[in-house]
């Protein structure tokens, strides 16, 4: 099902999100109409100030058609999210968020404040029938196939049957939009054992037994490199931290290797060989982060996205539409808790 | 102070314990007898199968005069340490710990099944006083200089004093053993706000902020490799998932580099170059784990332990109990809590 010609398959994107904005998003923008699944422009919603974009727009080459919707206001990489919103009524995000609830996009797509996104998107749009607690998913691919982790940080206090929904939500991604035939789930513990990890951990695995999903057990955090599930459900205060010390752990070790290449001539081509193994653990290359269990598909992604990240995340939001991914979760959620 | 003529300053290693025992353990043994900070054989207590104990280190050479205690049960690796504790009294680790229990040792350092090890010392020896629940350190250095972590899964769900009582106990060890005078201590959690994380981390920040330890605040998983500070506390739960995550991740990276490697000629460097970088993040090179808050000096290094790092965690032991650590943490406990 394709939603490209109507409103609700329109894409926002918020052209002020970012530590290279508005540049880096139009020219995401323009790159997303290359390629096989290449965009239609009238399909891209860009939100922000209509100066900035149409300026930026004419110094690449021209508009090729997108749909331009003016926000007066735009929320800073650093303000606090909740005070932001309140004080920037008219903010990009908050006009992506409207163009959603008004039926005049089916997604959004923000390389901004993660926190000021999350929270107006919740607000905003609400939840998804059955789910109860939204969650970040990100998608990795390490062992040459992609693992989608969540939740990365939208709640870091869950209940057992909230790790169950991420489950059904992150599966319902990986077979819509990841090609996984059957996603395989897996619970991130300290162990193997059915005894391990916390109440709330012990209480998520007999749900999670218990319900539709193909779940392998519990998963340690190695086994996300060892191709052993998926989809990874954890808290999102651990999901979180994980995701800050991979992205930080990468960067320190290239750079220790790095420094050993130096004497084997390595200045010349390491930068390039270890930019492709950076390449496996940036999961920009799979379109960001998605906050699944919101009534809209809302896409976040890194405020240093470039124009390669901006474009990969659109396509991502319009794959998640053309999927139907949240009509697949919400019948997902009706069925997964049901005993196999 | 030293401790070394005297039983309470001797080491009781478990030779049966750790995926190469015994022979490991008896050359890490001789091993430590070398170089500046040398042990005198005298000084550890080989523990473990009698024949086999004699028989290896004929076999490497002869007994240079260590004290020799025969224990006629060994705990294997993957055995349910409740459960294996119970129905091998005489087990290696059992022996060590009884050792200390006796004064005939004031250490132990095993390679064994980790939880029979803490499991024995924790019931075995009980803890120092002020000390609610003991907690695993490891030291890995990753910027020029030690970074200590704990609790890495002794106490899954620790109570708010608990983790200051781990600020404490790492800021300790920081200063008697790893040559740090004033050690900061961070709170791992998911932004620097005060205002971040779980209730646990808030009330635990609170209490750090009140305490006389040196508190930089809450630290991001990344910080641990950019020197911010010295000690990061956290739970056992999130420290364990950490700590595999990163020796995972470390092989999977290298593993991602050595290929790319292996057009530029890397096949015959390769290997020794990214085993430098590997040893960066190896906590065998600062000795393995301390489980730290119990009376005695616990040292618990990998199953895979070679004799190298058996012989640094050899060494770690007698630098802990020279010091006086465990007199020192009684002491800092005493203080901590009082208000700056």
């Amino acid at each position: 099902m394709s939603h490209g010609d109507h409103e609700s398959g329109r894409i926002a994107l918020d052209v002020m999100g970012g530590d290279f904005a508005p540049t880096s998003n139009l020219s995401g923008a323009l790159r997303a109409l290359g390629g096989d699944d290449g965009l239609d422009p009238g399909r891209m919603v860009l939100v922000g100030n209509e100066d900035a974009i149409r300026g930026g727009l004419e110094e690449l080459g021209g508009d090729p058609g997108f749909v331009i919707r003016h926000a007066s206001e735009v929320i800073d990489m650093h303000e606090k999210p909740g005070q932001a919103l309140r004080a920037k009524p008219d903010s990009s995000i908050a006009v992506c968020v409207g163009s959603i609830k008004a039926g005049q996009a089916g997604a959004l797509v923000s390389m901004g404040n993660t926190g000021a996104v999350v929270g107006a998107s919740t607000l905003g749009l609400g939840t998804l029938s059955g789910v109860r607690r939204p969650g970040i998913a990100v998608t990795l691919e390490l062992t040459g196939h992609p693992v989608t982790l969540l939740d990365m940080g939208a709640n870091i206090a869950p209940k057992p049957a909230h790790l169950v929904h991420y489950g059904t939500m992150g599966s319902v991604l990986a077979r819509d939009c990841l090609g996984v035939r059957e996603p395989r789930v897996g619970l991130l513990n300290i162990g193997e054992e059915t005894s391990k990890g916390t109440d709330l951990l012990r209480e998520a695995h007999g749900l999670l037994t218990e319900s539709r999903l193909d779940f392998v057990g519990n998963v340690e955090g190695g086994d996300i490199f060892k191709g052993v599930c998926d989809v990874v459900v954890t808290d999102g205060f651990t999901g979180n931290v994980v995701l800050k010390l991979l992205e930080d752990f990468a960067g320190f070790m290239l750079r220790l290797v790095m420094e050993e290449l130096q004497g084997h001539g390595g200045a010349q081509w390491g930068p390039e060989a270890l930019a492709k193994v950076r390449r496996n653990i940036d999961y920009s290359e799979y379109g960001g982060a998605l906050l699944l269990g919101v009534a809209g598909i809302v896409v976040i992604g890194h405020g240093r996205s470039d124009e390669n990240a901006v474009s990969n995340a659109l396509r991502l939001a319009a794959r998640a539409l053309d999927a139907g991914v949240n009509d697949d979760i919400v019948r997902g959620l009706e069925t997964a808790s049901e005993p196999a």
